[in-house]
């Protein structure tokens, strides 16, 4: 399951990782086996400022060195948050951080369009020098000017075996987080963090069907996803099928930078026989017990057909 | 087996490390099973600094998730440069990066008269300004004021059972990055991060012990711990019991910032009944060999009589 990101003061993601783990620890509590994944779009944001800031003094590391900082924090908060809720209810805590790759192909169709906004809004002076050392900047308008990066498709995540040997030993595993970091494999079978960023719920639906998972929990800030949201004709979406759902998208209903890849990893892994559920976090438990007496009364719940 | 850190910019980072990985990759050719830690000194140096420079505009994280962002970063680089030297030698790569907690006593002295010294030199002015919100500067001379923390002792590495899983499957394991990052644990068995640094070559050794390792190669940039370095008299030390070694460490042999502690977590593995080897990066193989065929005339090797 992905839950959402934390704020950006430390303690703020702190704060929102202990609620989250207090779901998760529920789920575990009741018998389930976990494997979590989560986003780290602020986290990162966070770093690529430091580094900007601190250029002249300290040399910038690459976004996916940026990725695997966050990996390291986001588990390590997980990891204490986990292990205390858990310690609450009795349980030992058994939890697992992997630092985790995927792997893509770098001849994407998104490295020749690069359209995913990173980082901060910059003037347009400041954003044209960081654009001489290659980085493509665009102007977004009153704004300012903005990064823009590769959002390439997972294709593999590579650390699939060493998630199924700690999961096969009952470690609650957090992995490919943030989407997993990036990179790519040459002909000699060398492997190389690249520049760009995944999408973490589309990685979540890949992570899901590499671990076989019988249902791939979507956390966000609703309890569905929604058509004609924002209008007096909103409507919750409940149980649906790919198809159905699929063509909703397509009529453009799921915004591309939030529900849209929510929407379309649920599709992806639903696909694959799985059911996939898109709610929120206060609703994960209810949403799986709902699924399990095959109610599916909670969330939004995509099944294959 | 510990390794030196990289240098500051990433691209030599990148480059300490492929090559460090290509020793470590021909004794896993040989068919021995590699435990990876490795230091972060000038990793968490640097962001630090980071922190420093842009605290204005994005808050400061704090040391222990400075420790768990360099876990992030040199685990990648690390698994991308051993899965390419394996492939390169036909063999393919198993590795797994562990976020790795290590849990220390808050009662532990270290905090009484925290005396680390960590990041940059500042002027006095701007120490002072940064000693408001808690941390501890001390006037160094000429070069200026620097930031002291506690480094307490290594009692646990937490991710231990975690270790073993993927070892028993397998996997080339980098666990306990930087010394692990130091946690406490509080009377509810909460665990939470706490601001120090810890010893990379102390917590190897307890991690060496943790999982009953046969051998502890503790890699830096001398071929042997030498006495009376720097001196006409310098005489390298080869085969050494634990009772003849902490001895000369008595004497004042050893600098506290860098053989000292390699010499001291050499015996404290060599006490359990090991075999401690502090040697170059580039003669492992032939310590191990050494070591194996009992000849014991590569690199300083401890034993526990």
């Amino acid at each position: 399951m992905t839950a959402p990101d934390g704020g950006a003061r430390p303690i703020d993601q702190e704060r929102a990782i202990t609620t989250a783990m207090e779901h998760v620890a529920d789920l575990i509590a009741e018998g389930y086996q976990v494997l979590l994944t989560h986003g780290n779009g602020p986290q990162v944001g966070n770093l690529l400022v430091k580094n900007e800031i601190a250029a002249s003094v300290v040399p910038p590391v690459p976004l996916d060195w940026c990725g695997a900082q966050t990996q390291g924090t986001i588990a390590l908060l997980i990891m204490n948050a986990l292990d205390g809720a858990l310690a609450a209810r009795g349980l030992k805590g058994r939890s697992a951080g992997l630092v985790s790759r995927t792997l893509i192909d770098p001849a994407d169709p998104g490295f020749a369009n690069p359209s995913k906004p990173i980082g901060r809004y910059l003037p347009k002076l400041e954003a044209e020098k960081l654009a001489i050392h290659g980085q493509i900047w665009e102007d977004r308008g009153e704004r300012g000017w903005r990064r823009v990066v590769a959002s390439p498709q997972p294709l593999e995540i590579l650390e699939v075996d060493a998630i199924k040997q700690l999961m096969a030993g009952g470690f609650l595993v957090i992995a490919a987080g943030g989407g997993g970091i990036p990179v790519v494999r040459d002909a000699a079978g060398t492997l190389k963090g690249v520049e760009a960023v995944l999408d973490k719920d589309l990685t979540a639906a890949l992570l899901a069907r590499q671990v076989e998972a019988d249902l791939l929990i979507i956390a966000t800030d609703v309890p569905n996803a929604v058509v004609g949201w924002g209008t007096p004709q909103a409507r919750a979406i409940g149980r649906i099928s790919v198809v159905e759902l699929r063509a909703l998208a397509a009529e453009g209903y799921f915004a591309s930078g939030s529900m849209g890849p929510k929407v379309e990893a649920a599709c992806r892994f639903a696909e694959g026989g799985g059911v996939s559920v898109v709610t929120s976090l206060d609703q994960i438990r209810n949403a799986v017990t709902s699924v399990e007496i095959a109610r599916f009364d909670v969330g939004t719940i995509v099944v294959a057909s």
